[in-house]
């Protein structure tokens, strides 16, 4: 149950983010830049290191969330995204994304836990700056994202249903909803 | 030295809202609305949350930086800034504050360490739910802000100066630069 009443029974996040339509507007206007827009890294790597953020920090709904939207729009599916969850030194990625997924870990732990001969080791491996940038402001979101969920206790289904269903939606219309239309139905997303 | 090139010198968060200014908007506009917005916490308690979770991470420019806004906006100034940051139990704030600041503090370490109790005696203190939200969502945001910070290695300078002469700015303009003027110099703010 969460820890405060909320105008929803929206689960995770998302009865959050209706809870506080203030917050709610620049916090999906800052995961829609940074996951769907312009970017050399496509929007699959970008939610796979959402999700293994978000299961490093044992975020149920973040996790179970972002692991679907990844694998809805990587070729390896959730094949893949369960291989990096488990061991990105293994997991059958390219060079440069295993090196950024490492850089993520760090910043899950601390900011001050990224190396120089992980920064090093990324551009070797073909990462931008601007890659790598990126890369550690997901890592900082979703610390968080998970943060904001788990710290006010909110419900995380266990019907990997519910995300999938979540994860074809955010594919199609990404994190910020349409305007209302007036008469129509109200429906939050995230 | 930062560990990605930056377009500038600016120092801190400063360097990356210039550095990424996509993800600067949506960056700069929650910390407005959150720490200045409308709310029945005042602006010094909400930097205070925020200088302190900062403290807590070793993040020295975001801790000097909302140090010293904090202490530009509470009747306490830094020396009550410097109690709560080295002990909120011994610290000259309210009951209220000393809650909302340990559910901070356990957000700060991980969003599953919130404890009903916790949050039930900040309620018994007076807190209310939305104080209690924002008050998750302010720490989960520092969080987010100091991993950013340290994660890319950006520089903070020592001179207090330096962060009484940001507070007097973020207390004056807030976190969002004003539309820039044609002809007039660029300005980049945090």
């Amino acid at each position: 149950m969460p820890h405060i009443e909320l105008n929803s029974d929206q689960p995770g996040i998302r009865g959050l983010l209706q809870y506080r339509p203030e917050t709610a507007r620049p916090l999906s206007e800052l995961a829609d830049v940074l996951l769907r827009g312009p970017s050399s890294l496509t929007r699959g790597e970008r939610e796979l290191i959402g999700a293994y953020v978000s299961t490093l920090n044992g975020c149920q709904y973040c996790s179970s969330s972002h692991s679907a939207t990844a694998a809805a729009q990587l070729p390896g599916g959730m094949g893949l995204v369960d291989q990096v969850c488990a061991d990105p030194a293994t997991a059958d990625v390219s060079p440069k994304v295993r090196a950024l997924l490492t850089i993520a870990a760090s910043v899950q732990r601390s900011g001050h836990d990224v190396t120089g001969a992980e920064v090093a080791a990324a551009r070797t491996a073909g990462a931008t700056d601007l890659e790598i940038h990126d890369t550690v402001l997901i890592a900082a979101l979703f610390s968080l994202f998970n943060r904001y969920v788990d710290g006010l206790a909110t419900v995380a289904p266990d019907d990997p249903a519910v995300y999938a269903a979540g994860a074809q939606r955010l594919v199609r219309d990404g994190y910020v909803p349409p305007p209302a239309v007036p008469g129509g139905p109200a429906t939050a997303r995230a």
